[in-house]
């Protein structure tokens, strides 16, 4: 068995704690988090908000906030152990020189009450030595099928681009709300669309997917969308993508 | 059995066409289309691309380009019976007068090698007389569970919100996968990011679900980002997204 710590209990946290759990091949040792207060009561693996009484592990996974992990990784009060943390964004290189540093970044969005199937999650892994990679491949490989070695320099692309298909996609779904909304529509009737357009990346490349007003240069649909929209951010979005749109497109038109 | 002629054999025609061939209240008379060519050999149903030809239905569904409409209405040679068009964006006025009007459009998007399950997709119908809707709903029920009558105003704005949700997200899938694709990394590392955003919208409003550098206004990782955009008009979509997704979210920060 390989003995994990998970350091922090937000999202992730509570989301690998969850995955780990069912595997044979790890055991999560302790749970440490700066208060108890979010731990449930029928907890039943160790929890501490000491830092001193974190136990000794193969693993310890940091899952806070990216701004905290420099910090937090200096406070550890232990040396020359494999830590890791799992930010899409931030270098390997910020944690702490006293102990072997590594990531492990599962590239999914994760919220408090939807459960996940990691299976299909890619993870991306990254240490500074061969032997400490080994270990964070075999723990992610418990979980995912989809174990990846991703330097940090890539990994941060990786992220940019998980930002647009992530929360700038989310966006888009929320000014779509507010349009119908504000028409007293139902966002309900949009939902199959959203699901649709998600899954045909499974069958085409977003280039040969795309459709629409930009993409024929419909200028009278342009024209008449832009007037119907009353907040100046989403027009300035409108047309902007619009305009994107037809510079991907337009050597094919 | 109502009887149904198909104006037209694209994308949307076909997939009507396929869904109405399963149900046992609709029976397709005849497709038109102005070529022949288009029409694969073993196709059971009439068809023909003389307008003279066109065959005695209940009702005519045009499944043309937007803009070719309004001048093939009214060169259709009856008079008095029921003629709707499949699109958004445009006014059932468009339609000639010499028919009795309506519309019938089913949100979603169509490619031509995918396959749809029509029973989740909302067919928005829309006529100028009671009858004719009830018509209307009739053949859309046989296909869908979600019949919606919507008036051509409101169905502009469902549009307008489905161009941000299908065509512009496919936008935004399309640059992720240009960001990973110059670094040589693999787009199908983002694909179960893409399925899961999509499906939170079952559980989670967008605002509910919105996270991320822009929403939690953490500048430092902003700027990284935008120091690995090289493209102008990434840069300028992702600045202008992060922006919305600060005013929409400044009030609850």
């Amino acid at each position: 068995m390989i003995k994990v710590a998970i350091l922090g209990f937000g999202n992730v946290a509570r989301h690998l704690y969850a995955a780990f759990s069912g595997t044979g091949e790890v055991e999560i040792v302790q749970i440490y988090n700066r208060s108890l207060g979010t731990i449930p009561l029928e907890f039943k693996t160790d929890f501490t908000s000491q830092l001193s009484e974190i136990k000794e592990s193969d693993v310890y996974i940091i899952a806070i906030p990216d701004d905290d992990i420099k910090g937090f990784s200096e406070k550890l009060p232990f040396h020359n152990r494999l830590v890791v943390h799992t930010s899409g964004s931030v270098d390997i290189q910020i944690l702490s020189e006293k102990n072997r540093k590594g990531v492990f970044y599962p590239l999914q969005t994760f919220s408090k009450d939807r459960d996940i199937d990691f299976i299909n999650i890619p993870i991306c892994v990254e240490a500074s030595n061969t032997s400490d990679l080994k270990t964070l491949q075999k723990i992610a490989g418990c979980i995912s099928e989809k174990t990846v070695e991703i330097i940090s320099e890539d990994r941060r692309k990786l992220h940019l681009a998980a930002v647009f298909i992530n929360n700038f996609t989310n966006h888009l779904y929320h000014i779509s709300e507010d349009i119908v909304s504000e028409n007293h529509l139902d966002f309900d009737l949009l939902k199959p669309l959203i699901i649709e357009t998600a899954n045909k990346i499974k069958s085409l490349s977003p280039s040969e997917s795309q459709t629409g007003p930009a993409k024929r240069k419909d200028k009278k649909t342009i024209e008449k969308h832009l007037d119907l929209l009353n907040n100046d951010w989403y027009k300035d979005i409108y047309k902007i993508i619009t305009k994107s749109i037809q510079q991907a497109h337009g050597k094919k038109l």
